[in-house]
């Protein structure tokens, strides 16, 4: 066998591991095997500790190959598969865990007449019960929590906003695939007054007496959700909420995506 | 072809949708592809939306199989593949995200001689740095954020804590596996004050003077860990800072997990 013709095709990490190519993996199953087979047996010798393997769709038939081998499933998302395998038996793996949690967000929206951004859903939990909620949606992978906010009051009732702050946060469990779930609730002051629906997902939309919203029967029921509403009308009486507000982190660092920090500003001034 | 023996054995979900099972699938893969083949017939006739198929590691052989007759990979865990199709054509999907979060905690640990709870790191940025900072570490699946940073602060420095409050949190983008990450900083109160160190993460733990902690040089270059720590200086002055406190939304309902929600309890009083 010659060696330099079979060993796969790898780059270090700095946890002491390598990342196998994906692009330069041979298509061949059996050749694949046997790269493989003598490239773990290789990098066993020379002390790596885990071995990364990132499959896309269509070299699907290499996943049970490299199971057979002695991988395992790490994370998986629509367009490939990762495996990894530890190959330092003496020392304990630390292959990192899988990401745990999604991210939602809702928002409390308030006009300067009192009235409360309040929306009926067409799915979920509240389906066809006449019940009126604050906007909510989930946060998109690497989108920023009050990004996210804005976005999902925009698509789903057509207002502009800005964000204030973040007033709380609730932490679930198991709540799709065993992962959990943070819901980061918001005050997002609005900047326009005109509703648009977005159909698909809502049957009504409307401004709201905050007082007439408040005075809705399954409220009493629910206490997390009564809580929330307690916490929100909180922020429109004085002296007042404070909860936590956003700084940029890298702000004044030229080439630097933002990365935001969020606190309470108004007790730890600058 | 008798159908009563071919369709896959499934369970309807509530979005329109089916959850094959998969402790009844064929394990011979060619009886596994006609019986998929005619399921998906079946289903599509039926307008079902979105078919999800989990293959524990000892069915990998059945992923290429799955992928071939339209399945997309949705997520993956050490013990199993989860795959997805959408039958629904004329509708969009609606197959919900993988998560997309990891969740970290950092703990601001003080004691009575104003003292914070230091620690040095093996691995890391400040690897070898002789950098002294607060305990961090990772929330695990299913695991509560308050929970999560008493665990850490007792696994790496052996000192019993308890939960005091939230009082900021960083959300990075695009830190591992392209997944984003949630840091919630905490404030924690010692229970102990004597020290044992985990040797396998950490070279050093120390209570050190706040004053000293304060006036390494690395913070000065490091605008994020200096406003945390001018946050955490912040909750032990007068009038104080306020941050998130925690309150179990399913108290008194028996059999129910608790549900924690965090919010400025100071501010908003029961």
């Amino acid at each position: 066998m010659d060696s330099q013709m079979h060993i796969l095709k790898a780059v270090e990490d700095r946890f002491g591991g390598v990342v196998i190519d994906s692009l330069s993996l041979p298509y061949d199953a059996s050749v694949f095997v046997d790269s493989l087979k003598y490239s773990l047996t290789q990098w066993k010798v020379q002390g790596k500790r885990g071995v990364w393997l990132k499959l896309p769709l269509d070299l699907s038939h290499l996943v049970h190959p490299a199971i057979q081998e002695g991988f395992n499933y790490h994370h998986a998302e629509s367009t490939h598969l990762m495996l990894v395998t530890w190959l330092a038996s003496d020392v304990p793996s630390t292959i990192p865990a899988n990401a745990s949690h999604q991210v939602g967000v809702g928002a409390f929206v308030l006009n300067n007449k009192h009235e409360i951004l309040a929306v009926q859903e067409k799915s979920g939990v509240f389906q066809g019960a006449g019940i009126w909620k604050m906007p909510t949606g989930s946060v998109n992978q690497g989108e920023d929590i009050f990004a996210g906010a804005i976005r999902e009051v925009k698509e789903e009732t057509g207002i502009d906003t800005e964000f204030v702050e973040v007033i709380g946060f609730r932490q679930s469990h198991k709540v799709a695939f065993e992962k959990s779930d943070i819901f980061f609730l918001c005050v997002l002051r609005p900047l326009t007054s005109e509703i648009t629906i977005q159909d698909s997902e809502l049957t009504a939309v409307k401004w709201m007496p905050l007082a007439e919203y408040r005075d809705q029967a399954y409220l009493k029921q629910r206490k997390l959700l009564k809580k929330m509403l307690e916490v929100c009308i909180a922020t429109t009486e004085e002296p007042g909420y404070k909860g936590f507000q956003i700084r940029d982190m890298q702000a004044g660092a030229t080439g630097r995506r933002p990365q935001y920090f969020y606190y309470n500003a108004v007790d730890c001034q600058e």
